[in-house]
């Protein structure tokens, strides 16, 4: 555990320190990666856009038939993430709220198991630094095979594919991996892609190959709100190089411009045009979106 | 955690009651089914083909850059199965040995940890019925689509698509999903599939998108000695209900008769005769292939 500050967590109902909170060996989480998650940004105690992240969440839970009461789960979470934020003196400024839920503990098989097994349910927050400086001097990005299974719309915890993916770009220096399935950028190891082409802003369409990432779909809708022309279509990889701007979105990257990809310049290898006035306009957004928190005191 | 019964593990170097012994919140085990596994048939206390299982996990971990030193850890784990058989009255008998390996736990960031993060090690076993009566009678499977990765090679606890999977053929009462992949059988959910085909036996080559079997290894091994024709390409899904016989393989399975897919007769719809050959020739050769496991008194 070196490396990681104690910090007060939620576990199946209650509040505890991390380094005391521990997950049953039997875990389905920690067996098969049965569970589902997500990552919410919190700026001054509130969520951005928590309604379609807590919808992904049940939806998430109802797609691997995880629970047959999703609601309350994503009650309890919600209640959660409220007070582990203020737990952790967290209610002001910038934070990033962590949510997961697994299948449980249970004798291991494969198949569901039986008996009424709780669900576990897992609430962290830290505190968030945006990434401005990246987003002023734009991204590097390395293209990878996605050797992903065919849900990618899940936003579950086998996330094996994606660890893989992502590091050799890490250890290169570089952002982010860009997915390659059948000549078509799918999306990225954590966030979605999208292209700028002849004036057109591209993105994968909501496949079972991607996932809807909810800052996604606030940039489509920003992009048309601004008059410009948008094609869910996917980009092949050849088009990616003749692309006018490559960018990347997701809840900890906003809108990030990518500048250089597999070693060579993207577009004019400067921020485009385009993804600069998205992002100003995502951030604009995102500070007027905010959905209140149950702040429950503890 | 209704239904397990509390039995001897082993965590990262110690023995310890397994309702006592908990995973760190921040296991990449949990968040990211970043890591592998292996069960492994023990019989009187001995390892049946250990060293091909502990060669796989070695693999497994190279394949996953999941440590620099693979070889200690084998060593560590093996170690400790026969440590944790010996605590639970497993040293006579048929029993089952499960091991995982993670990389360990740190703050969560899809790349891997820095810092020298200490892979989690765990051991359990339990009694193990082999399962003679189905072999007996022939088990039921169902087609499921096969959505899994493109590196089903590597055992990862990244199962949730082999969960999803065998979850209805449980639930209408069948033993195994056989999983299909562009019109071709790759494997089952946790077990090889087999077809004799015009007296041929048939299974997926060794590819990425099977598992290596070691059972599967074995049980081509046999047929070549009893001079039969094997051939190791792949079964046209139109082939399976064309086919003499099907059976499949596995660690906990032997080689199981498969007398019924998708609510239809397999072959004449009872145990075929080249799988029961088959059978009988597996049991009588892991009685005699067994690998002494350490074992440290306790």
């Amino acid at each position: 555990m070196a490396g990681i500050m104690s910090r007060i967590i939620y576990l199946n109902g209650e509040l505890t320190a991390s380094n005391a909170a521990r997950i049953d060996v039997d875990d389905r989480g920690f067996l098969f990666g049965d569970g589902v998650y997500e990552a919410i940004r919190v700026i001054d105690g509130a969520f951005v856009e928590g309604p379609p992240h807590m919808e992904r969440l049940a939806l998430g839970m109802e797609g691997v038939e995880l629970s047959a009461d999703a609601a309350s789960i994503v009650s309890e979470l919600t209640d959660a993430a409220g007070r582990v934020l203020e737990s952790n003196d967290l209610m002001s400024g910038d934070a990033l709220v962590y949510m997961q839920v697994t299948r449980g503990a249970a004798p291991r098989t494969h198949q569901f198991p039986t008996g009424g097994v709780r669900p576990t349910t897992y609430v962290s927050a830290t505190r968030f630094a945006p990434p401005s400086a990246m987003q002023e001097r734009g991204a590097s990005a390395i293209t990878h095979p996605d050797l992903r299974w065919r849900r990618c719309d899940l936003k579950t915890v086998n996330l094996l594919p994606n660890v893989l993916a992502k590091q050799p770009p890490h250890a290169a220096g570089a952002a982010e991996a860009l997915l390659v399935r059948d000549g078509v950028v799918t999306e990225g190891s954590h966030t979605n892609v999208f292209a700028v082409l002849r004036g057109v802003v591209r993105t994968h369409p909501c496949t079972n190959d991607i996932l809807p990432g909810i800052t996604r779909a606030n940039v489509l809708r920003l992009a048309r709100t601004e008059g410009l022309r948008v094609d869910e279509r996917p980009i092949l990889v050849a088009e990616l190089m003749e692309a006018d701007e490559v960018f990347i979105t997701g809840t900890t990257t906003d809108v990030m411009p990518v500048t250089w990809i597999d070693g060579r310049p993207a577009g004019s290898g400067e921020p485009g045009p385009i993804a600069r006035m998205l992002l100003e306009k995502y951030l604009t957004d995102i500070s007027g979106s905010r959905s209140v928190v149950a702040t429950i005191p503890v």
